[in-house]
């Protein structure tokens, strides 16, 4: 089960009832969050999230819309009492930005680590998620995730008995356990079935679109993505600043097949993002607006 | 005339309908910050109050709740498009915490200049205001403020006519020039009466009372105060921490006398700031409570 929250849906800053985007996700009791920008603490109090269980801060790019809550964000897990370490994840640049604005946090009782993407695509297994960030195209670097809560095969009692597992190995081998015997080394897998499906989250914003959106974002159950504006006329100011149309993210969903999109991420001149909805579900159906405090349980598939 | 409005009543975290403490005052089109928190942009929002027009922001101190504001409403006013230099003020150390800030904010289309105040008291003059800022007790630099608004005298004619002033400079003079002749200087002076009575306004916040704090306070228009507490038990939390309690603010007004007493910055831990009211009142019967979006509109007395 993986809990998550749009904490915010605004672009470029905050607006009273409009906190910047931000997302927030939830599996085992450990959270991850996507950017925060100023007020995303105010956010999470709003909408009954915890400061504690955040082990990972992922964020898209450092332009001060989506990390300028970061040192309200430190301040408020100290004061959570938070002591197990931090792990922050971004661009090249990052111990530099942290740096400059830990000035006001300069003291934390719990260790911050931290991440640097150089490659185009890079793996992180944290928190019990696997996080996929991958190069999108702003006008300074920035980055994709995939968040995915991978999923085990289940038990299969038949195999096991093939495999001549001891009965008393099943149940640990089951837990996921490695037993070493004396001439044999037992694995998870030979009790396994083969995997089966998990939970995907996709999360871009800032971005023109490119095709390594989609790749990713592919079969994803959640795809949030930025709409920065809806009105066509703005389409010449989206290519020049390198944000996306809705129509243009709508245009990715068709192709990624996601289970839901969502939009973010909301230009301050657009007051009311709906407008467009019956326009954008006409390219994707499955197409919603993103708004603040937006929440989903995704559950895993009953099988 | 002098408008204010208080942006947040808020100690140390923002909450859902309180942030974090900020004043904003305005005179002759230009306006003061004191102290920006997170969420103080969005306030200002709320209460519509525009980014362009402000002058000036001086610090209380460095603590994350009154500074992390900074690099949202720096990008908020290149945003409104201005141009003309802004002064930040504060205790020693401005200069390194704006530039850790500055390192999500590092392109603006004014100038910054900064005045880092060094001695226990200090006089300035900017935007039309008279800044007094003097030195009060937390548990790191921290300096209260007083912003004054004066008023030179009225024009009499009497005065005019005994220093033999030629009829066609008594408008300029009255206006505030200084014209120079071939055998004398008029000065403003030589046609006004005594100055008249200003406006005043005192914030001080963060801080164990002080001797200074009713000193400068006197005859205070407004007083606005730090009330971290009202429950005696927090008496020693306060102490330790070098935080006032309400009680104290309102014996402080006794001394002070302002014409009103604002309490602000209050525990995140005290819900309703109200419940104290009528004893506080019952030391300073001119007591109110802050809250967000709290403004006043104070006028020059008539004459």
């Amino acid at each position: 089960m993986l809990d998550l929250c749009l904490l915010g849906t605004g672009g470029m800053m905050p607006l009273p009832n409009r906190y910047l985007t931000s997302l927030i996700l939830r599996c085992n009791g450990k959270s991850i969050l996507i950017d925060c920008g100023e007020g995303t603490q105010i956010s999470m109090r709003e909408n009954s999230w915890n400061f504690k269980p955040i082990e990972v801060i992922c964020f898209t790019h450092y332009h001060g819309d989506h990390i300028s809550g970061l040192p309200g964000i430190l301040l408020a897990m100290a004061n959570a009492d938070r002591t197990e370490p931090l792990t922050l994840v971004g661009p090249r640049g990052l111990s530099r930005v942290v740096g400059g604005l830990r000035v006001i946090a300069p003291e934390l009782p719990f260790e911050v680590k931290m991440i640097e993407l150089t490659e185009p695509e890079q793996v992180l297994e944290l928190a019990g998620f696997r996080i996929t960030a991958f190069r999108v195209r702003h006008n300074v670097v920035c980055y994709g995730y995939t968040m995915e809560i991978l999923r085990g095969g289940k038990f299969d009692p038949v195999r096991a008995r093939e495999q001549e597992i001891p009965l008393q190995y099943w149940n640990p081998l089951q837990k996921g356990e490695t037993i070493t015997l004396e001439d044999r080394i037992l694995t998870p897998d030979l009790v396994l079935g083969p995997a089966r499906k998990g939970l995907k989250v996709t999360y871009v914003t800032d971005t023109r679109p490119v095709a390594a959106i989609a790749e990713h974002a592919e079969a994803s159950d959640l795809l949030i993505l930025e709409g920065m504006y809806g009105d066509p006329e703005k389409k010449s100011n989206a290519k020049e600043n390198r944000h996306m149309m809705m129509q243009e993210a709508a245009q990715i969903a068709v192709q990624a097949q996601p289970g839901q999109l969502w939009l973010t991420h909301f230009s301050p001149s657009m007051a009311k993002p709906k407008q467009y909805l019956l326009e954008l579900q006409n390219i994707f159906p499955e197409t919603y607006l993103g708004k603040d405090g937006k929440s989903l349980t995704l559950d895993f598939a009953e099988e």
